[in-house]
């Protein structure tokens, strides 16, 4: 292939490394397990960012910032919290350097320990708990909505671009509440905003559902999710929302004072989403050809390339070309007239196919003399000749028929890989041939969930809260379920 | 006071302190050194944000991510950037902690130990220069023009909210270009980006200038800056451009081939502002009730206050509130309108007075039959009553009038506060008794800068590049000077 992409038939983990560089998405860094998000793929994140921003504001909430280190002893107070994140993790011990003194460089200066180690947050709970504790005294305060746009550290072994990396960018929902019910259904809410945008704007579909005990959040109640199928087969968990009863209330003693006067511990949520989810639309959506990306999303949602010969031609081409690129920018249309003389038209068509740009529109000389031009959508491949004085009006179309088709030919392959099984043979036989979601009863033990996980690498991705609900016998033990849960190879 | 808050008189240094707080600005942390942003100072830092980011991209940055971490080697690849950055800053020196034997509670892995430091990065030259090695071949590659909006931690030992914090949020952009002209070109536009945002949107006038090489950023061959005078006669650096020259591209290797075949190294430039900015912005223009906001950053530039006693008068005041609020609204015109019952209207005329919120509509019963309100301006405490029908044109109106007015306030108070001096004790009196702003002549010696430094506490602030230029006698040393350059104590 012209642009030595590696195709999914032949390895789609390696088309996926491949495509997200060369599509200027992002690349690994010299920082063990940190990427660089390169232009392009940070202008997609930006328009993710703003979508976000906008719903969580419309919904009440407001942004802070809370600080990137937390003191080691804040883990510890709430139990399950310390061991599902205070582990594998960035840990600052000293706070300065100084020239060796055989000077070989600069080493850390042995009398600049810190008392206590901080660590780089993996996630913010216990730094913001411990902070509204002083924000909360009455049923005034309540609810208090906050999110914050950061970046957290996990300390991963074994990363890959946008899907798992030391250091990410996410955002980080944590709210306060009166009432258990209230806090419930801010849970939910959250859950079902990440699920519109990941649908609407990343025309990715999404189950919805709650997490089984063994793959919650640490210290939550309830964990509800999002989970997308990627082409391959495998889950991907696009976004989380908790409900975190009074755990970090308790553990951060955070009470109000309630409107009878009485003193209570308050209630709690938190929930996020990623640059992940970067990764979630790639795969989602792309082709051997390079990216795809949906009109929503686009940086670019046009691109006008010119074809000349000579200064004649180009003038003449420039001329309906950027006449063109000023109507469509009146209707809200992103474009980008590539008129550089570096690069060939053959090399931009390539260009723009390997970055998704969802509508191309090509002008040369015969179009000039015709009143046509050429126009391309990236999702189909097709191509047509369209008069100009058609061009905005069918480009304002295909904004949305490109959308739409994306998440439609996305819930088509979700559907002819969704299967429901009775049997644990048959569920081994699928998780192993075929993939995709697996629809199974299940007995509602741990045991049995990690007895499947180990045999089969399959995990519940979620208790679904949509679709019809019937009971059965678990596929393993034969002991009854009341509903069939949804598993998944999962990244 | 009724909101008890020391008066600038008193103590400015406790005033600010108090009023980042009492205004929900910001906090202190538990972490030392490291504050909290609260919603209210993060929906201004967010508003500064989205102005910034419009500037940079319409003069053709893009932005990107880089990591958090950066190897200690990389550090020691450029002299000059080692001595001035990596000494005081946070260390990673370990990425696991394991429950402690004696269940203590979790301690750091021995085990853990990473083979390389990792620096938290207190500025991004280094592993950015290290990535543009990868992203620049040839003069097509040119000019990189980047930016990234990240946190960054310097170590330092003693902290004040926004002015000086271990942690801090800011943008650092980061270019390359082909020739040594275009570089400098780079730098001195991004100065001037900077003082129109300073001046048009917060309102601060400011001096532009270049820093003397002591005062100059660690790796620069020149640094410009802009300058601000606080109301208590010190100054405040507001933002830095700095041209890097090729020391960089050398550092990390960064060659291009020229339009011409020959192989040549990078021109570069960084350039940034941070959440410092938040302190000139209060320090500027607030005063002993509180902060006082330019209504181009204010989140709330118009709250509307009800005043009522019973039901029917809430309705028929809430009537006209609402009215208001949609009128105001279509104008473009942020508006609160505050209806909580929780609160009396003393309390929030207060409230919004300690906020800065530029304009307050009081609407009570009276107004209503007589079709008036009551409107407010913060700068000036000024009041008066206007007809319903001409509340949105006057509001309107209001927003030009006190951004202008506050602008107008700060450049006069700079004007009372720059004098120039002829001789050492009059510099050395007026520094002490009056502060500001002075100019002098100074022969251009590091070492007679630093004497001034030790005597005075003073510094050169920088060599202004707009205003007169006349030669004339160090007040120091005598020796020849050619022309006035600008001292003050600085924050």
């Amino acid at each position: 292939m012209a642009k030595n992409l590696t195709t999914r038939g032949e390895d789609y983990s390696k088309w996926y490394n491949e495509l997200v560089v060369k599509a200027d998405l992002a690349e690994n860094s010299g920082v063990r397990g940190c990427m660089v998000i390169k232009p392009y793929g940070f202008a997609i994140w930006e328009k993710m960012q703003a979508e976000l921003d906008r719903m969580f504001k419309e919904t009440g909430h407001q942004n802070a910032y809370f600080p990137l280190f937390i003191p080691k002893s804040y883990f510890s107070k709430e139990a399950s919290h310390v061991d599902g994140f205070a582990k594998e993790c960035a840990v600052v011990t000293h706070y300065r350097l100084k020239n060796a003194e055989d000077g070989s460089g600069i080493v850390v200066d042995p009398d600049a320990k810190l008392e206590e180690e901080l660590i780089v947050r993996p996630t913010s709970e216990t730094i913001i708990w411990d902070t509204y504790r002083k924000w909360i005294q009455s049923y005034r305060d309540l609810p208090l909505l906050i999110n914050q746009w950061a970046n957290v550290v996990r300390w991963e072994m074994r990363t890959r671009l946008f899907l798992r990396t030391a250091e990410f960018l996410w955002q980080e929902g944590h709210t306060a509440h009166a009432t258990e019910r209230e806090a419930i259904a801010e849970a939910e809410q959250m859950m079902n905003v990440y699920a519109e945008f990941v649908e609407n704007y990343m025309a990715v579909p999404v189950l919805k559902g709650t997490k089984t005990e063994s793959e919650r959040f640490a210290g939550a109640l309830e964990t509800y999710c999002i989970e997308a199928l990627m082409q391959d087969g495998k889950a991907l968990q696009a976004g989380t929302s908790h409900f975190l009863g009074q755990n970090f209330a308790k553990a951060f003693d955070v009470k109000f004072a309630t409107k009878e006067g009485s003193q209570d511990y308050v209630w709690a949520t938190s929930w996020g989403v990623s640059t992940r989810l970067m990764g979630a639309l790639i795969m989602t959506h792309s082709d051997d050809n390079g990216l795809v990306l949906p009109p929503k999303l686009a940086p670019d949602q046009v691109v006008i390339v010119p074809i000349y010969k000579n200064e004649e031609q180009f003038n003449a081409v420039s001329e309906v070309a950027v006449d063109l690129m000023k109507s469509l920018r009146k209707e809200g249309i992103r474009v980008k007239f590539d008129n550089r003389d570096t690069h060939k038209p053959g090399w931009k068509f390539n260009e723009y196919e390997l970055k998704g740009v969802p509508v191309r529109i090509a002008i040369g000389p015969k179009d000039v003399e015709k009143g046509t031009v050429e126009l391309a959508r990236r999702d189909t491949l097709s191509k047509e000749f369209v008069p100009v004085e058609n061009v905005v009006g069918q480009v304002k179309g295909l904004m949305e028929d490109i959308q739409k088709n994306l998440y439609n030919k996305a819930i088509q392959h979700r559907r002819d890989n969704t299967r429901s099984v009775e049997t644990y043979e048959e569920f081994k036989e699928i998780i192993k041939t075929k993939g995709g979601f697996v629809l199974a009863h299940w007995d509602g033990t741990p045991e049995t969930e990690e007895r499947i996980k180990n045999e089969t690498k399959a995990t519940i991705r979620c208790i679904p809260i949509e679709g019809e609900i019937a009971s059965g016998n678990c596929m393993v033990t034969g002991n009854p379920s009341k509903r069939r849960v949804v598993f998944a190879k999962a990244y």
